[in-house]
């Protein structure tokens, strides 16, 4: 949520200008992304002598330490893969050499085409039916994308960030909680699926990375976390970021239900995805519940990040290990 | 430069509402002025039935604690007059009971057209000249504007902000600065200018707060420093602020007459006023190393404000103190 590499004005327009954009009228630094720094800027171009200049708005990304340089082909050309196949994705802009992947200050940086929407709060169940069919159109089109990318935050490593945190951390964030951990670590560890469709997944397809007018998805961002993993897993997670009040005190039947029709309307899911989903939930809820718990123990006081409870994520594993929560996935 | 209060999509569309400039398409937060909120809204109407939709740009501002609401309606009326009059500032969103003056959160919040254009921080002749013209435009349209508000950063109080740092604390920031602090302080007082035309100034206007596009200065913003006070003053603020490197060790000589010759290209200075500019200069250069000074030893390590260096106004300080530097401000 902050600006780590200033870019003065020369340095902007000399970057914009590599893209064939048009002039630079706007440059704004936005409170956007929690590792990275995004810009916002307004071009101004003249498409025809003679024509009325046309004005265009990007998001010019500057990726620092904590991405991985060797992932950017891979995220960058998924947007490039997923907006030619006309899923609600930006599209890369690319410089004069072709590349969609430029420097800033010594950083690797992209521009990025802006989306208009706005990120829901609250969704109604017609929102989450349009999360669900935008999920599956993702699926589907990311079929045939040649690049594959391991998943960096998968069960080995929600255990290990789980013991890094600590019996006695844990238990400092809530009394109950690393009984529930080592409960609930054990029987991933022993139920998780290894059969289910592979593909690429967005992986973190919280309400903060939909943009939505009214009740279309106009644009589903951030894809850093994307990933080649079980597809099915990928609703898991978008299950447990869309369906909960965000303490994760409240399920919403309605939003689930929607979400789910939403995405078997795109793509039917199998006998065997459907069984797995309460597990593949329990999977999500313990990912997220991993980092969260990592970082409330890791963050200094008086960090530019803000900590994000982590009993937000607990809870809504309780709620997907509860044997009596086992029909919210049933047809 | 940070969001400070949180709106959700709910809160921010119900803000917009109020102000008939039609439907919410975009909301981002963006890393903007020091101590208030800001968010860049974008909203779509459609003019007349049939038409074409509109875009327009806002940027909604929340004032965090450290504004004095008392002190909006002046800030935000300036705004008003100022753009009636063609100053190039942006106008403020009245909602439908006329109000410039909302409430976000609990706090108070307003709405005000976005404007085009880039911060430069290596300015041209040309800018500087357009820099001084936008300058001297505002202090003639402020002429009859009905506010006044006492300057809360004048001679007194950069005096008490410079002895609440102490000898030590000055020392410790470089060991000459506790003397040249007493020195210019009590030539100050002994000096400052009494009789000469006040007026409204805007008291902070550094390349951050002037936009430009090209050679044109297409915005003039953050007028909350704006206050009641010698309007030459101003002018050596504006001097202070645009005619040296930034860390104050060049001085661009092309860069001060530019922006002298362009200010009285639209508004002459009296002899009195010409005669003031060194010592309003050296006033100008110990206003900001009075706040710079005193935030250095009291911003708190890891808060999310980056510390500017006090010794660079410190420079300018001795620079304009300097005799042999006396014919800067000749016509």
């Amino acid at each position: 949520m902050a600006v780590y590499t200033q870019l003065d004005d020369d340095a902007a327009r000399r970057l914009i200008a590599r893209y064939g954009v048009g002039e630079l009228i706007s440059f704004k630094g936005i409170a956007e992304g929690v590792s990275n720094t995004n810009y916002l800027a307004t071009t101004s171009a003249l498409p025809a002598p003679g024509g009325q200049a046309v004005e265009r708005q990007f998001i010019l990304t500057v990726y620092e330490s904590r991405t991985d340089v060797a992932d950017l082909p891979f995220f960058l050309g998924l947007l490039d893969h997923l907006a030619a196949k006309r899923c609600p994705v930006p599209r890369t802009i690319h410089d004069a050499s072709g590349a969609f992947l430029g420097t800033a200050e010594g950083k690797p940086a992209a521009l990025i085409e802006f989306l208009p929407g706005v990120s829901i709060s609250h969704p109604t169940p017609a929102q989450a039916r349009a999360v669900g069919e935008a999920l599956a159109l993702v699926h589907l089109a990311a079929a045939d994308f040649p690049g594959t990318r391991a998943n960096g935050l998968g069960l080995t490593q929600w255990g290990e960030l789980l013991r890094a945190c600590g019996q006695e951390g844990l238990s400092a964030i809530h009394p109950e909680l690393a009984g529930l951990v080592a409960r609930e670590l054990a029987a991933l560890v022993a139920r998780w699926p290894r059969d289910l469709p592979v593909g690429v997944i967005h992986a973190d397809l919280f309400p903060d990375n939909v943009l939505m007018l009214g009740e279309k998805v106009s644009g589903l961002i951030d894809f850093y976390f994307a990933c080649t993993d079980i597809t099915a897993y990928d609703i898991a997670v978008t299950h447990a970021a869309w369906c909960f009040s965000s303490d994760g005190r409240q399920f919403d039947a309605e939003l689930s239900a929607a979400l789910l029709a939403g995405y078997e309307s795109v793509r039917a899911l199998s006998e065997a995805e459907r069984a797995a989903l309460p597990v593949l939930a329990r999977g999500a809820a313990m990912r997220f519940l991993a980092t969260r718990a990592y970082d409330w123990l890791n963050t200094p006081a008086g960090a530019l990040v803000t900590r994000k409870d982590p009993m937000a994520f607990a809870r809504r594993l309780e709620f997907y290990a509860n044997p009596a929560n086992a029909g919210v996935f049933d047809a």
